[in-house]
């Protein structure tokens, strides 16, 4: 069995907004030589997201306004008594979902031909770590 | 370690369903001969979910109502620029997940006694693929 | 390849609650003796779910104020017509996802540090199963 393991760091300029790593998980799945595995692809923070969408940038923002209207930002989020203002953004972490399990064949990324991997920031501008790992052989 | 991955493909009669692939999925995992294992079963297209639940025709019913009333049909979404006209199905596949992972135990799946597993279709009548991929020993 | 399996059992006070469980998925992984590899933890019944977030009273009683905003209770669910009364859970554990992957390095669970590992239950009060399964070398 062949493993490897990649950390991705963002800081990204806006507090919210969506980030393209398919080729960053392609290069981590090709570099491990796993020729039939699963690549995980997993927010190590717990207000971001993974999920594989369209690369398309309407659909980015038509899903950036849906994540504000079903975990929007509250004042009065019991979370916030702790002295932060992000419980929104945990609340749109568990929406989205903080992973996602890509399949490797033959050596490259089974992903259908418009899947991309995304990475969600819900709550941005400081440095946050991602988790790719490769198992297979 | 042993690996299988087969594709289904679905042309669904109905915009919208939710087709049962448990038995396929089993199929996939004991041809394999894999004992002990994960089996990945993701769509390949990013309107489409996997989900488990219960395979009684009330729930699917209140799910098919509870993904259109969290993620409706609009005419104005972003992505309708494209001359697309499915931006809700790419919300309901975030919604629900695209992708599940059934622990395989003793060379069957380990699934609890009312988990099956679906394919949901949110934007049907055309072909689209799911892969079924099974790593383990 | 090495493997292991154990099943933890919950049989909660409350209908709908968050049980902590890293301890347990520390202790599964560690026992195993797998250096490089996966640990999923799944729900087995379809009224629940697993999810990773912080453990901050706080977010848990928004998060919990959140399912029940976005898959309310509701009399008249289809599903109602079999005689259950547990439309919503079933619901929330779509929202909310009955399964997480945790990666595996160097022997341990590798969580970012504020990731905990929670049992999401919305239909308690009676005993329901988890599988926790470890793949790896």
């Amino acid at each position: 069995m062949k493993s490897a393991t990649e950390y991705l760091t963002f800081k990204t300029a806006e507090h919210r907004t969506y980030v393209r790593i398919t080729d960053d998980v392609a290069r981590v799945a090709k570099a491990s030589g796993v020729r039939e595995g699963f690549a995980l692809v997993s927010a190590m923070h717990i207000t971001a997201g993974v999920f594989v969408n369209d690369n398309e940038p309407g659909i980015l923002k038509d899903l950036d306004a849906w994540v504000e209207q079903l975990a929007p930002f509250r004042e009065d989020y019991h979370h916030h008594r702790t002295g932060e203002t992000n419980g929104d953004s945990h609340l749109k972490s568990i929406l989205v979902h903080h992973q996602v399990l890509v399949p490797i064949t033959a050596g490259k990324l089974d992903l259908g031909p418009w899947q991309e991997i995304f990475y969600a920031e819900f709550d941005g501008q400081r440095a946050k770590r991602l988790i790719i790992k490769v198992l297979g052989d």
